[in-house]
């Protein structure tokens, strides 16, 4: 047999060549599902041929790793009692996490599709809002009453632990339905059939709000070593699990949008060599636009320096240099800043505590620039004298003041614009480093051409 | 009791000033490690304190999950024996991720004080290279022969189960202590007693390589739905397992780091307002200073143009608005690239597809951003014939040609200078927003004057 050194590709092609029913089914069966999904990303004719053939089970846990473009594709093109069975044997979460990227309409349809009991949690999920933790539960979990007897637990496991998502701990309920521990399933195993649950139970359990932000769901799972977690409402009532494996693709997707929109554009929502061009230029072309706006009014400001450039024309040839180093400031603590406060260390309430950290940082840097620029001039002027003409060292003072000024007011506004953002209700992360280097710019500009106007009123002005 | 509307704080203040040990003892034993991870981090003068008195085992639960500076302090200033104690019940993956950011004189005092058997582990794990897979694993894992019954199983379990990080799935390894399938306890569980190991073997599973970046970690456990994955060596070899909470510690630190870096500062490895100032500003003076230095490169360019500004200022008024558009169209490419080679959208082999891509997309925004600008000054000159002079139709085109040459040279710069990183082996996120500003700054004035000599030659030049 050569077949060991086929790549899945070649393999796949040969048996999908000879077009044999039994054959392709036993191929795909004997693929991890990863493999499967790679292979209806690499051939996308066979996509929906590949879904069908595989069991429903298998067909789920494939379909719910696909890129949503992909999902959508093949959901639109299965025949109507294929795309039924498949939307019912997903789980309830990954069901919820296909359905949240559709419009109104397209959700409204497939729910009719869904069976009475899976419809009641499907609609239940999506009363959750975005980015909550009640959008990541599934209800695939095992409660046990306090009051059961070990064996009653084992039994309930074996009658219905196949279906749920981790059957390695089951959660105790009391009489009202509230949670009050966890329990590994291996506990029961050693333990003697008559033993109360009651007796096993030691109070010790961690649970997520439904309403928490699912970035809360990922610090607490880096914090507590569980694979999954319960998730209760206000009043203790349990509700579904959550697993750390949706808490990484949370992780995933979120990091992408913030560095998308730190980079100046609209979270792409795909990978990025499969967005269409022109879907890539209209993501991309927003906010450049916007930018772009904004800049001219650099263009208008140095209107009203124009006098004072033909004046000095050597004060043109530091406007780049002042400018761009404010807007590498800021961008530098609007990112540092956007990032604390994804991963939770910074909040709103310690705007006061970063405020004074970046006042002294902008001074020090802005210091530390400025001696730079300053000796910059001095020395060109030395070695080159026809550089910068007689009035070198006020010139020289005016780089070096104006470059402290900007470069505090970039590290101030580059930090505080994320802190805004988030108090006015939006994504901190829009807050992206051109953005804040477009706002520095004109305010640069201002403070640059008033330094000069201050230092060289009289002389060069 | 009023104990439950107390905050854990209150208590722990109340507890601790009790000062009686076992009371202390006691009120440490009924909380959950995330919670005591906390009180460690808020009242930093009891941290040895309480690390001491909780159990062995859970002080090293809660030592893992500290951050960095947290855990040093607290290794240093325990008593030898408590420290050594910690070490050694520490798990071998935890122990490495501490180690690894310990200067290597440290270590190697540190791994003296560890027993034969955890530091020959110890160093094992040490030997893979750093961001390797092989750096997370632990050695505490459940394998078993093929031919084993499952009877013979269940005693394993019963004998070392305690021990391991997921004792819910069992490895099987044939003879040479290949790995051949991973089972679930459970199929133990449930099968009669005398069945042989190699009857509930499908062969279906998924390994990683100890070599194999993180990164790779991060994408199989997305999409394979497991909580714990073997590694093995290339000869199939099972070493050890990776569990799913690390990979997520992993992405976690993984997205800061480049978050950071590409705001143009090198990565804080600490909390941002726990990082004491001075060193705050170390990590942010080195990359200013550099691209400080990179931007009097543009004063330098601005002198050569210096006798076209003067005779014609009008020019100048622009400069800050065009060489702003290549920064930030180049902030925006570089990002989104970085970010899709990050998640492994993008690999060096698609080079050249994304530089295709970029060529089209430069154009499309550069022309827009162009004819945006060319209207600006045609406009301005209609209503304010003052503003620039007789010839405002040619600066227009000049402001429009070099917007499109400029937000292209921006874009391709922004999106193949992380790809050329990666190849010379450096870390794309280093190509940071305002790197790629600031080395299109220089070049986006070039390509602004070149424009302007080649249309107003003979005009205004």
């Amino acid at each position: 047999m050569e077949l060991g050194h086929q790549t899945i590709q070649e393999q796949f092609e040969d048996v999908i060549s000879r077009d044999h029913k039994l054959e392709i089914h036993e191929f795909l069966n004997s693929q991890n599902i990863s493999d499967v999904a790679d292979l209806i990303n690499e051939y996308d004719d066979y996509a929906v041929q590949i879904i069908s053939t595989l069991s429903t089970n298998r067909a789920s846990s494939t379909f719910k790793i696909l890129d949503f473009p992909e999902q959508k594709r093949i959901m639109q093109e299965l025949p109507p009692l294929k795309s039924a069975e498949l939307l019912n044997a997903l789980p309830a979460d990954d069901r919820t996490a296909f359905m949240e990227e559709l419009p109104v309409e397209v959700v409204r349809e497939l729910i009719k599709l869904l069976e009475p009991e899976e419809r009641k949690i499907t609609l239940a999920l999506l009363g959750y809002p975005e980015g909550s933790v009640g959008r990541l539960m599934t209800p695939d979990y095992l409660a046990v009453w306090e009051h059961w007897t070990t064996q009653e637990v084992m039994e309930h496991i074996r009658h219905f632990g196949k279906n749920s998502e981790t059957v390695d701990v089951v959660y105790v309920v009391n009489d009202h339905g509230q949670l009050i521990d966890d329990v590994r399933i291996r506990e029961f195993i050693f333990a003697p059939p008559e033993k109360k649950v009651k007796e096993l139970v030691d109070g010790r359990y961690i649970a997520l709000n439904a309403n928490d932000d699912q970035e809360i769901a990922n610090q607490v799972f880096k914090m507590n070593n569980r694979v999954a977690l319960p998730v209760v409402n206000d009043n203790n009532i349990l509700l579904g699990i959550v697993t750390i494996d949706d808490v990484l693709w949370v992780a995933n997707e979120e990091f992408s949008e913030d560095m998308q929109k730190i980079g100046g554009s609209e979270a792409l929502d795909e990978p990025y060599l499969e967005v269409p061009i022109v879907k890539l230029f209209q993501k991309r072309a927003g906010w450049l636009v916007v930018l772009f706006i904004g800049e001219m009014l650099t263009a208008t400001a140095m209107g009203y320096y124009e006098n004072e450039i033909a004046r000095a024309v050597v004060l043109a040839l530091f406007i780049p240099l002042i400018i761009s180093s404010g807007g590498n400031s800021g961008s530098q603590a609007s990112t540092l800043i956007i990032q604390s406060m994804a991963v939770g260390e910074v909040t709103l309430a310690d705007w006061w505590r970063v405020m004074k950290r970046e006042i002294l940082s902008g001074l020090m840097l802005g210091t530390l620039l400025g001696i730079i620029g300053f000796l910059r001039v001095i020395l060109w002027a030395q070695f080159i004298p026809s550089s910068y003409g007689e009035y070198y060292m006020e010139i020289g003072i005016t780089v070096g003041l104006s470059l402290i000024g900007v470069v505090l007011f970039g590290t101030l506004t580059g930090s505080m614009l994320p802190l805004l953002l988030k108090k006015l209700g939006a994504d901190p992360a829009v807050s992206s480093a051109p953005f804040v280097a477009t706002l520095v710019d004109v305010s640069g500009l201002i403070i640059y051409f008033s330094c000069a106007y201050l230092l060289l009123k009289g002389t060069l002005l």
